[in-house]
């Protein structure tokens, strides 16, 4: 056993997966790490956010995924350096010898050098962060039910999300749904006029690299829905109760959701590895980070033009790379010459909103109810695990027929998130101004606003 | 509309909730309190920390089960004081003034006095305790995988529960489960034999209260599925690394869970209102809080006895006091004379395990696999909200087909829980000890240690 060659996987995403998957039953042992426990769905991410799914749904444990194979193994535990000289990982809890070594670490969010948007902006790249995304958005609506302070109450109903790629045009549209869902059943002392979805895109167009006939069908119907769209608005800096765009603009906020940038997942110095500017390794078209032979990236990581473009960091590439990585280790072991990567692109789709989206699939483009679903299906058939199918699958039914969310949860409670003394008006029995509650105050006060509109 | 009548509920559990329901379309306002946005099963938030179950399973949001009555509010907000004279209630956010009052908080976890319990034993009392038990349990495992002191490894595998109440029963026949249905699968690595679930009940009979048949019945059917249960034994200290009790015994463990005694959630000056030793607050038979007119207790919180014995602290006394206190209030309004509460005592039930289960229902007992059949359909019946329903029977027959769990993330990932550098072995390659992981090192001296046996 000691003879066997030892492939140590870092990161259990959809190419470290993929990746472990193809060495199943191989004569190498194989090690996957992560810092987590799961392997999570990210396509699916902003639908936790925007309390459409539940996380679990979209989040499976690794080690059930792996526990049918004898010779790929887990372990839970960050990669924190590397030692190139004696091929070993370095961990939190210990040190790891590797032969060969599969870099999947995936990436994190690029703020692009925006002042303020590191501390002040929500993210949308991990579980942990959809999750916190979607605790501060209901309890910005739970604060908002009895304020009595409009700026205030506008304030905290104006939801800012940065960047016009896939990600924030499906949250923006998935948001948008979830606030016209939950007001019309659990806030019916918020005016609905106070609230405001706003999508800001640096570009002049939203999708970029997507057909145009697709990007002005995203645009007219994010619009339709009532999401504001600027296009050609780039953020300059974010504070914890404003957003500032291009000339001195400001939006009072307290919630910006930043998708505007990604880069690879790894230290600023690279533990010694080269690194392109977006902060990926650049790999040879065998997937070998160029200079290191043993040593393999993939994924969001990895670095690899084809056609003179980078290739998209995306889950199909991941997963691609994940099993040609794998197969060429397999190749290099046995003696034989490996392969080249090529992509094999299957098309794009990003759904906007309850059942709608825009597909490119094979050459042909997509939109409207035929294009969701087109990703429906999709979604459905690559959600690891046929019970988190159906949860899944149950939750969208619910939603869809029922037009309620009911993974409402503020949970775990942020206790930063509860309202500070004196925020809100005190109503004592006996103060001049009212001897009701603000309930009652608002909700006159709205009526008035109604008859006057 | 100033006019109506002003009810505060305060806490929106069982009792809070089935108040809120019964002042539907009557002639008051009615504002709902609770720190939480959500309403938690609190029957089976065992199931959370033994991953049988997700959190989302057993939570319902609050305002999605009021949102049908115009009358009936709700604000998410803690009690943090009361002023009587004024008749005011003072939260975190704001003061809201109350014509009646249901204080129906619940109980909070009694240590006894036992030193650092507080600070040390996991409790099971919130979806946050309960998600956080699971998230240590499964990080135990993942730590102990590859542990090669055995000493440690032991340590971490030792699982202690305080108190063989139905809490402290049904937890250690889950846990025992998960721990069985885990090891099979996902951790090859360790050694069944290094893992204990022991209960420790200081009364010389588990589940006091039932009768002496089902009691027995209990015990044995822990005791055969591999429970350690020892009676008559008292916890007299925890600390981080072990648990001592009765006569200087010490069992080295990390997972203390404390299941052996509530108290109500009140502050200890009680706001003014008088206590009963268990931090609860006496009341009238009509539910009043005796010398209070105008305010009720209910559930957990409130202190009555019937036939000289306490009214227990479990759901169907609260549900049923929650219907009892709102008709009382608004009998009260319609100047009529409020009725006395009498418990409507439809039996007692406790699950252990997968199939078995007691039951003492209408003064017959039951137990096996036609209590388990009683338990599962009054818990099912019981849960709110038909989706919520569906998804638990989802996740349980999943289980009980499929012998797997698929619910075991941990998440959200504590740092602490990582573990520290330098506890576990380091392998460089060139190192004296070995060439290959620990893994191997582990494998090869569990296959020597069985070989011994």
């Amino acid at each position: 056993m000691a003879g066997k060659p030892q492939v140590v996987i870092a990161g259990a995403g959809f190419g470290g997966l993929w990746a472990a998957r193809e060495f199943d039953k191989q004569p190498v042992e194989v090690l996957v790490l992560d810092r987590n426990n799961y392997h999570t769905f990210q396509p699916l991410l902003y639908q936790v956010a925007a309390a459409e799914v539940e996380p679990e749904a979209i989040a499976y444990p690794v080690r059930s995924t792996l526990s049918r194979s004898r010779n790929v193994h887990f372990l839970m535990d960050e990669m924190t350096g590397l030692n190139l000289e004696d091929k070993i990982i370095e961990c939190r809890g210990r040190e790891i010898f590797y032969d060969y070594l599969i870099l999947a670490l995936g990436s994190a969010t690029n703020f692009l050098g925006v002042a303020g948007a590191a501390g002040h902006a929500f993210q949308l790249k991990t579980l942990e962060q959809g999750i916190a995304l979607r605790n501060h958005i209901l309890a910005c609506f739970e604060r908002s039910a009895l304020e009595p302070d409009p700026e205030r109450r506008r304030r905290a109903l104006s939801f800012i999300i940065v960047g016009g790629g896939p990600t924030g045009v499906e949250f923006a549209g998935a948001l948008h749904e979830l606030i016209g869902g939950m007001l019309v059943h659990d806030y019916p002392l918020i005016d609905p006029r106070e609230i405001r979805v706003v999508l800001l895109e640096a570009c002049d167009s939203l999708l970029t690299g997507l057909p145009r006939k697709l990007q002005d069908y995203a645009l007219q119907r994010l619009e339709k829905m009532g999401v504001e769209v600027y296009l050609g608005t780039a953020v300059s800096r974010v504070t914890p109760r404003e957003v500032f765009c291009g000339e001195g603009v400001l939006i009072p906020t307290e919630t910006v959701v930043w998708t505007a940038g990604v880069r690879g997942e790894s230290p600023r110095e690279g533990w010694g590895l080269p690194l392109s500017p977006g902060g990926r390794l650049p790999v040879e078209p065998t997937l070998q980070v160029t200079g290191y032979p043993g040593i393999y990236a993939i994924g969001d990581l990895a670095y690899l033009e084809e056609g003179r473009r980078p290739l998209a960091m995306m889950a199909p590439v991941a997963t691609q790379q994940g099993t040609a990585a794998a197969q060429n280790i397999l190749r290099k072991i046995h003696g034989a010459p490996e392969n080249p990567f090529r992509y094999h692109n299957l098309g794009n789709m990003v759904t906007i909103g309850r059942n709608k989206a825009v597909a490119s699939l094979l050459g042909r483009s997509f939109t409207g109810w035929t294009a969701w679903l087109i990703w429906l299906g999709v979604h459905l058939f690559n959600l690891i695990g046929f019970r988190n199918r159906l949860l899944v699958l149950i939750n969208w039914s619910w939603d869809y027929f029922c037009f309620d969310r009911t993974v409402k949860l503020i949970l775990p409670r942020d206790s930063r998130e509860q309202p500070s003394p004196g925020r809100f008006v005190h109503c004592r029995k006996n103060s001049a101004e009212n001897t009701a509650w603000p309930l009652n105050v608002l909700r006159i006060e709205r009526k008035k606003r109604r008859g006057a509109a």
